[in-house]
């Protein structure tokens, strides 16, 4: 794999933008937006031209640095990161990112925009940690499964559940991947196979009712997903569908892998019935691609993710190590690390 | 509901065609085709412009009496029969009928043409008598969840698990039903949607992932499906994200229904893994209302068509009554009736 790695979101330091790719164009067309504003960023945000949790964070810190550079003063780059802050709901990333920015304005634009750099570096490094860490869990020429995208998209580079793939495939071993489509939004369909396709590695995509069945015939040896937030006690926010498939994988006897950066771990959420679920106008659920495919007047739901017990995970791979149950006590030993 | 009750598929015995309601149209267009060849009739089973297992029966059992009635001889009709017998291979409707209009062939267009009727009047009474069976089983005002259609579009009219649903609410029971939109060919959020709006009956659609976070919620009392062919020992294949669901119900503890005719029995298999699975082409996935939704290059799967094993069925709900486990048991016993 010669390509360039493929990073969503940057910034450029010389012109002063962000430059994100647009996810919503993804798979047809490749196009790059500059964006100038912490308004901006909000609205690629919430409109999902960037999303993925640890890809938000980084868009959300940067839209903090963009606003530094062009001479804001402290009460508009509070402003900006009140904004931004309320984006999106579920992923703590988001969060995070903002606080730790929130810790650097009234420094100058220059420690502003190196705190923004700081955050991209770090959540490129820590997948490629989640990756080396991971890889190992995965049987050799196996078949994995994954859902929605978890991959280089979805954060600064390299990816968390797509991390662990590229780690394991440049570490010799010759695995596929199915790649649930994820509807409404379809990111698996057009983002996971984008990304792993321009990568080389295989893929093969499915609706999201076929996992179920191709693990019944045994063709699935493994599921890793990524995750938006995880609480205190191992509970895990993810994409709708996520907890389905650690049902699934429980009932076949197969482990179901969370990668994320620790920055999703939220120690100050007890448990997963305290994340807050996002609610999605459903648009994305009754057209597609501009078509209706639904009758006018009936309705749709759209919580846009949905939590997997800790009962149900075999493990989270994060940076700092690979968590096993209980979660209450492995999160706290890490975290005091 | 005053509405005229909806019949897919009828025959004008005046012009001699068969008049199908075109589902791949809906719900934005309702047109009704005339065919008036077997191979017409072939090609609209093959394509799906009419679809589930007893109206893709009476649409055979149409096409070999419209031959008939427009002079066709015996050979004609044998390879007529032999034509429609093999447009898909999953349902044993299909079959089933052609096999039964196979006996009348040589008797004269009269004959055939009432026996085709026969079949299309008798598989309505089996939905009507399925709904009446099966509509004391759906709790007070539940949220019953179904996948794919198996309603009036799937049948001669009134449905199988819509059939239920229809019963209860026509007992007085004020349910409502959430609509798995079942990709790829969106039968749920296309033409259960549909049917039941159209009935005045309350529909959600969901997306394919959102069932088990919504049983994990309470949300969902039961889920009630159709079946494409029931082996000897309960085991039922019917459309692909059926046996997703079945799982998440026993996880769940919620009851898993199947509601089909007596014709969807396939005594003659003994087992799930003996019943074909159709693969259909990936068009349907990496496509959608003529639009590309995936990278080009990237394989997908299809089986359009998954078995649920008996021991995760509750009840199988037929116009002979309502089986319970052991099935191979109590299908023999209803068979012998």
């Amino acid at each position: 794999m010669t390509r360039e790695p493929l990073r969503p979101v940057l910034y450029d330091d010389a012109r002063d933008v962000v430059r994100v790719l647009d996810q919503k164009r993804l798979p047809v067309d490749e196009v790059w937006l500059e964006l100038s504003t912490a308004e901006q960023v909000a609205a690629a945000i919430k409109d999902l031209t960037v999303r993925g949790a640890p890809a938000i964070g980084v868009a959300a810190a940067y839209g903090i640095a963009v606003e530094a550079r062009r001479g804001a003063d402290v009460a508009r780059l509070r402003a900006a990161a009140e904004l931004l802050v309320h984006a999106r709901p579920t992923a703590v990333n988001l969060a995070w990112a903002v606080r730790r920015m929130g810790r650097r304005i009234g420094l100058g634009a220059e420690v502003i925009l190196a705190e923004a750099h700081a955050i991209r570096d770090e959540d490129e490094a820590a997948c490629r940690r989640i990756g080396a860490l991971g890889a190992p869990l995965i049987p050799p020429r196996a078949h994995v499964l994954t859902h929605c995208n978890a991959g280089a998209l979805a954060t600064a580079g390299y990816g968390t559940a797509l991390g662990v793939v590229r780690a394991a495939v440049e570490a010799g071993n010759p695995i596929s991947v199915f790649a649930d489509e994820t509807r409404p939004f379809l990111q698996g369909a057009r983002l996971t196979a984008w990304e792993l396709h321009r990568d080389g590695i295989p893929v093969t995509i499915l609706t999201d009712g076929m996992a179920g069945w191709l693990m019944q015939r045994g063709e699935i040896a493994c599921v890793v997903v990524g995750a938006d937030r995880i609480a205190a006690n191992g509970d895990v926010a993810n994409k709708i569908g996520t907890y389905a498939l650690a049902v699934l994988a429980r009932h076949h006897h197969l482990p179901f892998y969370v990668a994320a950066p620790w920055s999703t771990v939220d120690l100050g959420t007890p448990a997963g019935d305290a994340i807050p679920i996002e609610e999605r106008g459903t648009e994305e659920v009754v057209t597609l691609a501009g078509q209706r495919i639904a009758p006018v007047g009936v309705p749709a739901r759209y919580p846009a993710f949905d939590v997997t017990p800790a009962a149900l995970v075999s493990a989270i791979i994060t940076e700092r190590g690979v968590l096993r149950a209980p979660y209450d006590a492995s999160l706290r030993t890490l975290a005091a690390e």
